[in-house]
Parts: C-alpha cells; structure tokens; sequence
C-alpha cells in the first residue's frame, strides 16, 4: 500500500520554518501530548499498539522511517518529511526508526496514559 | 520578576529524549498547534500580542532566549530548556530571540488563526 500522510502547511524562509495545524484535521480532543527527540540512530521506538488510545503523530523536524500494520495486515510505510502526520487507530502496529540526529516527533493523544490499554506484544497483536 | 516556567516532564536515557504533557496543565481546549524550528541564530520571532488568543508554548528541544512583558509592565525573562513551558496571556508581548541551531518551539493556541486579533504595533501594545 501507497504511504498516505497527510501534510500539515509548512513554510520555510529566511526567519526559519513554521508549520501550521489548525484543528479539524486532528479528529479528536487532544488529553496527552508526548514528542521524542534526540533518538539515536539505529534505535526503534513505538513498538507497540494501542486498544483504545488515538494518537496523531507529526514530524516536525529531521526525518524518520515509519512503518504501520494495521489490523487487517495492511502495511503503510514510508519516509517521513517535516509537516508528514497521520492519524494512528487503535490496533496499529507502529514502528519508527531511522531517527535522523535533528528528527522531533510530536504524538498527540485522546486519552490520558494507561498502561493497561498497550499491547506490548506482537504475537498478541496478530492473534486478534 | 524571576522566570516562572512550568516543567513538562522530560525524561533522557540511551534510548532519546521524550517529553510527556498531560491536558489538564493546559487551561484550555486546543483549536490550533504551531511549531518552530530552523530559526537563524539572531533572528527575533513573537514580537506581537494578542488580544483574545491564549498559548501555551513548549520549548520541544535547543534553546531559546524568552522575555515576555506583561500588560501591567511586569517582564518575565529567561533561557528556556527543553521541558520549559510557559502560558502566554492575552495582552503579553512575546519577544524569542537567541535560537538554537537545533531549538523547536511548540505553540498550542485556543483559537483558530484570526489576523485582526494580532497586536503587532508595540506602540499599540503600551497605549493599552
């Protein structure tokens, strides 16, 4: 399957870059936000999927490789550009990787941190 | 007046550096998400303030310088670190300066974009 991000507005000048969400596209009320920065380089993160936690998931800076199966076996997966975003349901399988030294990712949730929503397991995410 | 940021909580390790913000902190529902990054070193950004927008702003990585005057004249001044945040008020003038090569600002606002809420005129900001 074809990568699908969507692409937040961003501009880039002499004064630096800005890019610019305005919230419809976000398709729920934000509870949580996370980013990770400074990932080395060989390093996974995500690794898991969720039950009931959304989550809207935008490259602000760098660039990462990212790799979703979702819950019917369909993979998307591509290279991620600053201002690529989408839109992560639950039972989706998510690894990033390819962290580049100046990659940001922003995660945007729709509920508070629960642990107990987490599948950790691979084996138990294909088994469903 | 001394600095007052607030401290989203960031934790580092060998695997990056993440950065978790849980909703209540933020006095309001978010409508709108701007960030920054790539600003050149010397280069000013905010300089403006608002008349019904509030923000909450989030320095995501780098360093950035902040001095935000207040509409009673009081400032608030300091080098943020990742993790600092602040809620910007209306009526406060914004001045960034002294980006990081590596410095992403994040900017959650409660309104949509509107230009005729914008205060850019200092002169119009003091007269108030």
């Amino acid at each position: 399957m074809t990568t699908t991000w969507l692409d937040i507005d961003t501009s880039i000048n002499e004064r630096g870059l800005m890019g610019i969400l305005e919230f419809p596209i976000v398709p729920f009320e934000v509870k949580r936000l996370f980013w990770l920065s400074q990932v080395p380089a060989g390093e996974l993160r995500g690794e898991h999927a969720h039950r009931s936690c959304e989550q809207f998931i935008i490259l602000l800076t760098g660039s990462v490789h990212c790799r979703i199966e979702l819950r019917d076996g369909q993979v998307i997966e591509g290279d991620m550009s600053p201002g690529n975003a989408f839109h992560l349901q639950t039972f989706s399988w998510l690894v990033l990787s390819q962290f580049s030294k100046d990659s940001t990712v922003l995660v945007l949730a729709n509920e508070l941190y629960d642990e107990t929503e987490y599948i950790r397991s691979y084996d138990e995410f294909k088994s469903r």
